[in-house]
């Protein structure tokens, strides 16, 4: 399924395309951090500006299918760790977009240096993402307590996930 | 001892003090993970421009015994939790200071609004600073496999710690 999508770096003209899908998914707020009424511009710094790469994945049809970026996770001795964030538009799920970006941005990452990833904030009830990272080869390393607010749930716990990327 | 630190709000006439005890701390590469050769302006940034708070430490003679920033460690969702950093001067190790300055940030956070406390990157081999947070309740929640880079000692293990603050 997935390796119909093609997935290749962003492009400011994506944008039109992709701050909806973006929009969609932190308005639902049960999965990022992002407050569901970040704005625009907000939103574009934090997934296109502040990276080190964004890229997108494109259905057959040309249509972005997802997103994701890629950034080293802390400064100078944390910086050989990366931390990545997704994105699957909604008509898109089910396609196997998510795992074609992971295995995707853990490629670019090696290329790019990085010995490891780190995602910071998994929210505990996203069991379809957490069974998704672990299947990748991510492990839970943490669990913060209650440290995500859930716009339905309250506060959950949140994972922390590490995967040592083979370099 | 620490009873003799008086705690305040970081002033920007403070910097030519605090900015040699940061320039110290981080140039050692043992306990931050900013850059050893990080310049003044990206210290001054990090430290006092993007958190949303700063103190200071002053001995009784007046001088700058040590520092803390205070900001929450992410947006939004996950906004309610916030991390601290906290720097001694050299000479005035092992008089309390910095379970002062935790002590007092931890009171900081709560009038803020701030549910929860955490450390994101302790370096596994910074026994001092595990043994003191916890001594003052953090608990560590995760570990990061050699994500910390010790110069010193090469890759270690970074710890997460965490403490819910009594709200």
């Amino acid at each position: 399924m997935h390796r119909e999508a093609a997935i290749r770096p962003y492009r400011e003209t994506d944008w039109p395309a992709v701050w909806p899908v973006l929009r969609a998914t932190f308005e639902a707020g049960d999965t990022y951090a992002f407050a569901p009424d970040s704005t625009e511009a907000e939103i574009h710094r934090a997934w296109v500006e502040l990276p080190a790469a964004t890229c997108v994945a494109c259905a057959a049809d040309g249509r972005i299918a997802g997103t994701y970026y890629l950034k080293a996770n802390q400064p100078g001795l944390g910086s050989h760790v990366c931390n990545c964030g997704y994105v699957v538009a909604p008509a898109a799920q089910g396609q196997g977009i998510a795992t074609a970006m992971c295995e995707h941005s853990q490629q670019e990452a090696v290329a790019m240096g990085f010995r490891a990833m780190q995602f910071n904030l998994v929210a505990s009830s996203n069991e379809r993402a957490v069974r998704l990272w672990k299947h990748l080869g991510f492990a839970v390393v943490g669990t913060l307590p209650r440290a995500f607010r859930h716009q339905r749930l309250g506060f959950v716990d949140a994972l922390v996930m590490f995967k040592e990327l083979a370099t």
